[in-house]
C-alpha cells in the first residue's frame, strides 16, 4: 500500500515542485480543476496592474504601438507555438475557440468544396466538447454538408469517400482519452480529408507536434492549461500549406494586409494574421500571456516532456489510490487505465450521485467538477455522469493527490454526499 | 474673442465637470482621442485586482457561480441598454465589434432571403468604418449579394427595390458626421430594408434610442466612449420581433438555450442570449462595466441629453477657437458646422501634412489621431488626410479645448510639424 510519506517523498524528489511557486493557490484548497481553469500566476497581478494603470492609464492611445499593444495577438501566439509543435509566425491569439474553429472549419470546407466537391462530411467525435459539434452543425447547414458524429473506436472506420473534414478534441473532455494525433491525422489525410485538431485540453498539458503530424488546422483554449485566466483568448495554427488559400470568412479589419490604411476593400494578410478578425482584447492578452509563460517555464526543467510524465504519475497515483483506499465505494474509471491514452484528468463515475458526490468534494475543499452523461442507452459510457479530476503538473503536488483521494474516501464512507445541501447540480464550465 | 479665463469660468459653472474625477488621467496630457480609446477609469484598477486577486485566485472555478461570471455578459449588456434606448435584456456584451457585425448582417440577410429573396443589396455608406465593409464583403460573398457603398448624400436614393439591408455607423469615423437614425430607419423600412446600426462613435457620446427609432439590428464598441479599455468587448442588440426568428451562425456553447446540459444538439437561447458565442471574457467584462458605470454616472447630473449638450459646446468651442486663432494656418474643417450634426469628434485636413502636424501635436502632449484619405478622385472629400480630434465630454474641459488650440497653432505658426522627426506615420486604431 502506498503512504502519505512516500507521497511527500516524491513531490521532494520532483525536479518540477518548484514550479508551483509560480501560482497563486488557496491554501486551504486542492485544486484539481486546472482543466477547466487554470490557476492564477503570480506574474499576472503585476503585468495587469502595469497593463492598466501605465499602459492604459499613462500610454493611452499611444500604447498600440509604445507598448506593443498591436503586436499582442502574434506575439502570444508565438510564446504558444513550442508547446504545440508550430513554427514561429504561424499561431495567433484571438477571439474565442469557438469563433476560431468557425473560421478554421470554415476554411477546410472552402478548400474541399473547390477542390473535392463530393466531399460533403464533417466528421467527429459523438462526445467532443459540445461548442465544436454546435458550430460544426451551423456550418454543416451553411455548406450542406453532413456532420457525423461517432464513437470513437468508429472514427477510422467512418473515413470515407464522402469525408471532407475529421473535426476531433485531441483529449476528450469527459473521459481524458487521448487520440493518436499522428495516426488520425493520416487517416484522415489516406481517406482525403483534413484534420482540425482542438487542442482546449492538451496544449500545456500533453506534447502536441501539429507540423509533426502533418495537420491541418488547430484551435486551442487559453484558459485551461495555459492559465490565462477566465474567458482568455483562444489561438489559432493553420498548417503553412492552407494558410494563404482562402480567407476566413470574419474578415475584420485586424486581418487586412493593412490593417491601418483604411482601405474601402478587404484584402487578407498574407499567413496567420489574416486569421485575427477584430481589434484584440489586450487587458485578456496580457494575462494570458502570463500565463503561458508558467509553462514555458518548465523548458528549464525537462519542459513539455517532463510535464507530461510528471501529468501520468499524478494520474496513475490518483488511479491507484482509488483502487486501494476507495474500493467497494462504488466508484468506476471512466477514463482509459493506461496513462499513454490519458491526456492530464480522470473521471471516474458513482452511479447517480456524481453532482452530489462533487459538491460534497467541493465543500471538504477538494475542487474537481462534475459533467453529467449524454443521453443514450443505459449501457452507451457517455451516459455516465462523471467526476472529473484534473492534474496540472505544473502545480498539483503527489501530497494533494493522497489528500483528494482521502476526502473521497471519507465523503463516500460517511455518506455525507447525502446531506441535502449537495443535491443542487453545479455550474460548471 | 473668447479668452482662457471665459473657458475656465465655463468648467467651473459646467455640472458635469464632477465626473471627471472618475479618471485617471496623465496630468502633462490633453487627451482628445476618446473617440478611440476612453480613459481609465479609477474604478477599474481596484475592480481588476478583486477579479484577478480574490475571484480568479481565490474563488477559482467556483467563481463562474459565486462571482456571477457566467452572468456578466447579460449583466453589462443591460448596463449598457438604457443608454442606447434598448430594453431589459435586450442587450448582451460579447465578442469584438466586427464578430457581432458578422451575426447580426447573417441574421438580417438569412431573414429577407426567406422573405424577400429579390433583395440582394447590402447599402451602407462609402466611408463606414473599413471592418464593417470587409464583414460586410464577406457577408455578401457568401449570400450572393451586392455590397453597394455610397456616399452619404446618396443613400436615400439608393434604397430601391433591390435593398435588403441598411449598415451604417451612426457617426462616421472620419468626419463625425452624425446620421439620422430614425428618418433613415424609416426610409429602409418605406423600402422593405433592413438598417443596421454600428454604435461605435455614438453609444456613450450621443443620446440613441433603438427602440424608439425602431432599428432593427445594432452593434457597438466597448472601448470608445464606454471606457472599457484596450479591445474590450463589443455589445449587439437585436428588436424583439427578430431575435428568435434566426440562429446566428456563431453558435457557440454560451448561445445554447440550456450550456451546461451539455447536449448534443444546439438549440439557441431565447432572446438575446443566442448572440453569444464562446466562454466570455471576464477580465475584460469586469473593465468594461466600470467602464459603462462612467457613463451611467452622468444620470445624476442629467445623463445623455446633458452630456450631449457639453459635447456640442467643446466641439463647437473648438471649431470657433480655431476659426479665430488658426486663420490662414491652412486648416480646412472636415466635419459638419452644425453641432446638431456632428457626434462627439472634430476633424480638420491639413494639405498633405496631416500625419506630421498630428505628430507634432502628440509630441507637445495633445492627444489627437490621423486618419488617411481614401483613395478617390482628387475633390472627392473622402480623400483628404484628417486630422481627428474627440471630445469626450465625461472628461474633457473647456479649457482643456482652449490649450489643445494654442498647441496647434503655436504647431502651425511655427512650422515645428516640419522637424523631420514628425515624418513617421503613426499607427493608430
Amino acid at each position: 500500500m502506498t503512504t502519505r510519506a512516500e507521497c511527500v517523498a516524491r513531490d521532494v524528489a520532483d525536479p518540477l515542485a518548484g514550479l508551483r511557486e509560480q501560482f497563486e493557490l488557496p491554501a486551504d484548497l486542492i485544486y484539481l480543476d486546472g482543466n477547466s481553469l487554470g490557476a492564477l500566476p503570480r506574474a499576472v497581478a503585476v503585468r495587469m496592474q502595469a497593463a492598466v494603470q501605465q499602459e492604459w492609464g499613462q500610454g493611452l492611445i499611444r500604447s498600440w504601438n509604445d507598448a506593443g499593444w498591436i503586436d499582442a495577438p502574434r506575439r502570444v501566439g508565438n510564446l504558444i507555438a513550442p508547446l504545440i509543435g508550430a513554427g514561429i509566425d504561424e499561431v495567433v491569439a484571438a477571439d474565442s475557440t469557438s469563433v476560431n474553429l468557425y473560421k478554421v472549419l470554415s476554411a477546410a470546407l472552402a478548400i474541399q468544396r473547390a477542390q473535392s466537391p463530393a466531399r460533403r462530411v464533417i466528421l467527429t467525435e459523438r462526445s467532443n466538447f459540445p461548442t465544436d459539434l454546435y458550430i460544426a452543425q451551423s456550418l454543416a447547414r451553411q455548406f450542406e454538408c453532413e456532420l457525423r458524429a461517432v464513437t470513437a473506436d468508429r472514427l477510422i472506420e467512418s473515413l470515407d469517400a464522402r469525408a471532407a473534414v475529421l473535426l476531433l478534441t485531441q483529449v476528450n473532455y469527459r473521459s481524458g482519452a487521448l487520440h493518436d494525433m499522428v495516426s488520425l491525422t493520416a487517416a484522415a489525410h489516406q481517406a482525403g480529408a483534413m484534420a482540425i485538431w482542438d487542442l482546449a485540453h492538451s496544449a500545456g498539458a500533453v506534447p502536441v507536434d501539429l507540423n509533426g503530424a502533418d495537420a491541418d488546422f488547430a484551435i486551442g483554449c487559453g484558459y485551461k492549461y495555459l492559465n490565462g485566466g477566465p474567458g482568455a483568448p483562444a489561438f489559432v495554427w493553420v498548417h503553412r500549406r492552407h494558410v494563404d488559400l482562402f480567407e476566413q470568412p470574419l474578415s475584420g479589419w485586424l486581418g487586412h494586409a493593412a490593417p491601418f490604411a483604411f482601405a474601402e476593400i478587404y484584402r487578407a494578410a498574407p499567413g496567420i494574421a489574416r486569421y485575427l478578425c477584430g481589434t484584440p482584447s489586450i487587458l485578456s492578452l496580457a494575462a494570458l500571456e502570463e500565463g503561458v509563460r508558467t509553462v514555458r517555464a518548465a523548458e528549464a526543467h525537462g519542459g513539455m516532456p517532463a510535464l507530461r510524465r510528471k501529468s501520468m504519475a499524478l494520474s496513475t497515483l490518483f488511479i491507484e489510490l482509488v483502487a486501494e483506499r476507495c474500493a467497494n465505494l462504488g466508484l468506476t474509471l471512466c477514463s482509459p487505465r493506461e496513462a499513454e491514452r490519458r491526456g492530464s484528468q480522470v473521471s471516474f463515475a458513482h452511479a447517480g450521485n456524481g453532482c452530489a458526490v462533487m459538491q460534497a468534494l467541493i465543500a471538504r475543499g477538494v475542487i474537481g467538477d462534475f459533467r453529467a452523461g449524454l443521453t443514450g442507452a443505459q449501457d452507451d459510457p457517455d451516459t455516465r455522469d462523471l467526476l472529473r479530476f484534473g492534474f496540472t503538473p505544473l502545480y498539483t503536488r503527489f501530497v494533494d493527490v493522497w489528500d483528494a483521494v482521502e476526502v473521497l474516501r471519507d465523503v463516500l464512507e460517511s455518506g455525507q454526499w447525502r446531506e441535502p445541501r449537495f443535491a443542487q447540480r453545479a455550474v460548471v464550465t
